[in-house]
């Protein structure tokens, strides 16, 4: 058991580094924390609960990451806005498959614009494959199932 | 003390896995979380604090849990909305009393109503006594106090 | 890795005790997780990005505080409101340095006025350095780096 609940925390640590990097504005380390041909999707949650493939944002591949963050920075005309996640101890599934750490987590992310209060802007909860590796723990597919049906405004960055 | 910080991940769990019970509208499973004879109650803070008993929800027994998830899911005409709970690291108290572990967690739990943007629902403190049963850490009692003294239209699914 | 593990496991107990310290408003308690030489700064994310010096709140010592604490709870004319920390999972930093532990953790502050709903107040992240004592781990400084750029009335109580 005590393996499980240090998994746990290994995990932890796994969102709280990629909390850190997004809500810094890190973005070129963000593909870092997926394998090179890791899935990242951020779906709403009528759709995923559905099994229905419409997602907000769908990436199948750490080089569609890159080309999401060079967007981001280089080319996509947007106003700024801050983010701030935060995210509950991450759940480990018990039911490992192929050397594949089935985990999830709740989060929620709040949004700051110039000059205002900050918001709730998106709440879900990822839900993970994660593979062990010599550079550590990393994902082989989040998917991001947010509830909010509305998203205020265009979501820019990843979640 | 690595014994009471390993205590401290297994309540994270509990926390993680009941959380994802009500967020994914799974309420059967949701009584199985506590001893037969465990306490639930959602009370204000303002009434906890001053020792008065009103409580929004008061359930006595495990029996009384299944009655009021019978009334969620069969009888309650209510309008539907998705619940979203984030809950920080446990803090496990030191005095175990008669083999009752004594842990709390703040939480804040966000709706989302269809068609609507997320927002705060409920914020406030899990206060709970956890039994180590032969299947795992059960809820003794489960006291949510919460700050909100209104409560965003009434309350229907548990916290 | 497994004592880095246990580090961050303290790290969130020092955290959720610091919640409640400040969300059960026993404020006298609050200087307490502080060395005797310790700062606590709290302070807009525009000027600490930008490294500029000006913050809503710089006390450079546990006397501050405690100055602090006699202001809010003695002097201070203010509106009442409840705080409510919801704290993520702490992030340890590798570079241990002279025997600080240099951690941060994201953390959302909701904010409930009498009568009024809940809301969200301030989020941000601690920034800590941290020693380990014979009483325990303490802050040697705690930096409160919030987002918010409007922050919602006066701001009164510790982050």
């Amino acid at each position: 058991m005590s393996d499980a609940l240090l998994l746990q925390l290994e995990i932890d640590q796994l969102n709280a580094r990629y909390a850190a990097v997004l809500d810094e504005r890190r973005f070129d380390e963000w593909p870092e924390f997926f394998l090179p041909d890791a899935k990242y999707t951020v779906q709403a949650r009528e759709n995923f609960d559905r099994k229905l493939p419409l997602a907000l944002i769908a990436l199948e591949s750490q080089g569609m990451m890159k080309d999401r963050v060079y967007g981001i920075t280089q080319t996509i005309y947007h106003g700024p806005y801050y983010t701030r996640h935060v995210v509950s101890p991450a759940l480990v599934q018990e039911d490992e498959e192929g050397g594949r750490i089935r985990a999830q987590a709740n989060y929620a992310v709040f949004r700051t614009r110039p000059g205002d209060a900050s918001e709730v802007y998106n709440v879900g909860r990822y839900i993970d494959e994660i593979v062990r590796t010599p550079a550590g723990l990393k994902l082989a597919s989040r998917t991001c199932v947010y509830d909010s049906e509305m998203v205020l405004n265009s979501l820019i960055y990843p979640i």
